[in-house]
């Protein structure tokens, strides 16, 4: 496993990658990696001959009063974890590797981003977009691996890479869940135990919500109303949104029709704060079953 | 010579060449090509083993009262020119083979678009920031040509790349003239002979100004007072803009400052319109001689 520092390192890297005839499957992390980045790592190396996994913190997704300071980082870990995966090359930039001057561009997607995190996170998708953007240019892979815990960010991601015709397939995988139903992610480290035993709320509600929609007479509010609910159980919560719109387009729905009315695919997605510790999760409703 | 009117068609003949190890020139433009073009066409062939051109009037870089209808266009003889510039691959696509749906990405160069045509022509420079994006992605080229008669556009396409990592190098080509001087554009045909014949004042007041600059009190505001006085001789000449800024970040510079004193590259810019077809033209100061 060989890991580049910088993006000159990583171009001569990818092109003996290239010249060996190798496929590219990209894996694109905030790093302190967990067995939900694993699986795509896992995946990457299995649709493709070579697995590049890149680890950066960008500034430019985080607002000025989130917590881009302490983020949690571990670089000896990751690649650790990246080599089990069978990665082939890691990128590491510093910030200024990525953004050696301050940058005048702007990829900005609209409509998708009005909602959910884009609404609570000003600016956040842009530094997504921008970010990725400039991921996949160095990297030029041919598929890249996303995790549907930030459903927003692949529906952002595929809207952009059809938009801006990038020859790059997104994959959107599945989320990983401790055993107790706890999506994977790596601000988990900041709960305290009781908030951590109390955070499994968020699934149990996704999960009851699959049931909720079976009934024929449920309209969007009460869905909602239930889900808010249900979450309020667990007395440190504290709801920064819970949401249901059409995926991917991420549009929202009138509050007064019936679930079982609506024909597009839907996602009820939540972000709660637990303390200083924001948790966002999501299901895609399967009204096939109902 | 290829002609391809489809993303598929364009991906499959590249792929031909990528796997015949050609390396790729390419030359995008709206068509009607001229000499200018041609020049950059040539160039693309000889700094490269293949050369591609795309011919695509793009609607989105076009304001709502402008030319987009009226825009010349002669698909025959763009191809006869092609073809004796030794083009491998035309890409001509239609308008809903570039956007089968509306696009919900922007993609948005600031500050090197608030002056010149980015401050006379609102949103132009996003068109060009999105269609140049797109075109980028399904060509890969290892070189892309841009001429300088547009020279604000190369500054913003160089920012773009630069900011987003693209992989390609922007190659600026010297702006091609006609024997008296006027730049080679496909809005030419639009002028009147009377009109024609006023248009040369456009290059003569670059040429005289390149003489102005020796003067070692010349000011920001004289030079420009005088390119401006110096236009309105041809009696048709309407000014949109005259304006000198540093060049490639085209920052304004302040008027009572001599210009000898100014470090930067320059370049003298000017838009103007002959009845209802408005040319541009600029040159880059070249103060190593003062």
């Amino acid at each position: 496993m060989i890991v580049c520092r910088t993006k000159a390192e990583l171009k001569e890297q990818l092109q003996n990658l290239r010249l060996a005839g190798k496929t590219i499957g990209f894996v694109p992390t905030m790093g302190y990696l967990h067995e939900g980045h694993a699986s795509l790592l896992r995946r990457a190396k299995e649709e493709n001959t070579a697995a590049v996994l890149s680890v950066f913190v960008n500034p430019m997704q985080f607002g000025p009063n989130e917590d881009l300071d302490r983020y949690p980082r571990d670089e000896e870990r990751d690649l650790g974890l990246a080599s089990q995966c069978g990665v082939d090359i890691v990128f590491m930039p510093s910030v200024s590797e990525m953004y050696p001057s301050a940058p005048l561009t702007a990829v900005v997607v609209h409509k998708v981003t009005e909602q959910l995190c884009g609404a609570s996170r000003p600016g956040h998708f842009d530094g997504v977009g921008l970010v990725v953007s400039k991921l996949l240019h160095l990297v030029n892979p041919n598929k890249a691996y996303f995790g549907m815990k930030d459903a927003q960010q692949v529906a952002v991601i595929t809207q952009m890479v059809i938009d801006l015709d990038f020859p790059v397939e997104i994959v959107p995988c599945s989320i990983v869940r401790e055993p107790d139903g706890l999506a994977l992610s790596s601000r988990n480290v900041y709960l305290t135990p009781l908030q951590r035993e109390q955070a499994v709320i968020l699934s149990q509600t996704l999960k009851l919500a699959d049931q909720w929609i079976k009934e024929p007479q449920l309209t969007v509010q009460s869905l909602v109303g239930r889900a808010q609910e249900h979450i309020l159980q667990a007395s440190e919560a504290i709801i920064d949104y819970v949401e249901l719109l059409t995926f991917p387009e991420l549009t929202r729905l009138e509050d007064d029709i019936r679930v079982s009315e609506i024909e597009q695919p839907l996602i009820l997605a939540c972000a709660v704060k637990f303390g200083s510790t924001r948790l966002i999760d999501n299901t895609i409703l399967d009204k096939m079953e109902v």
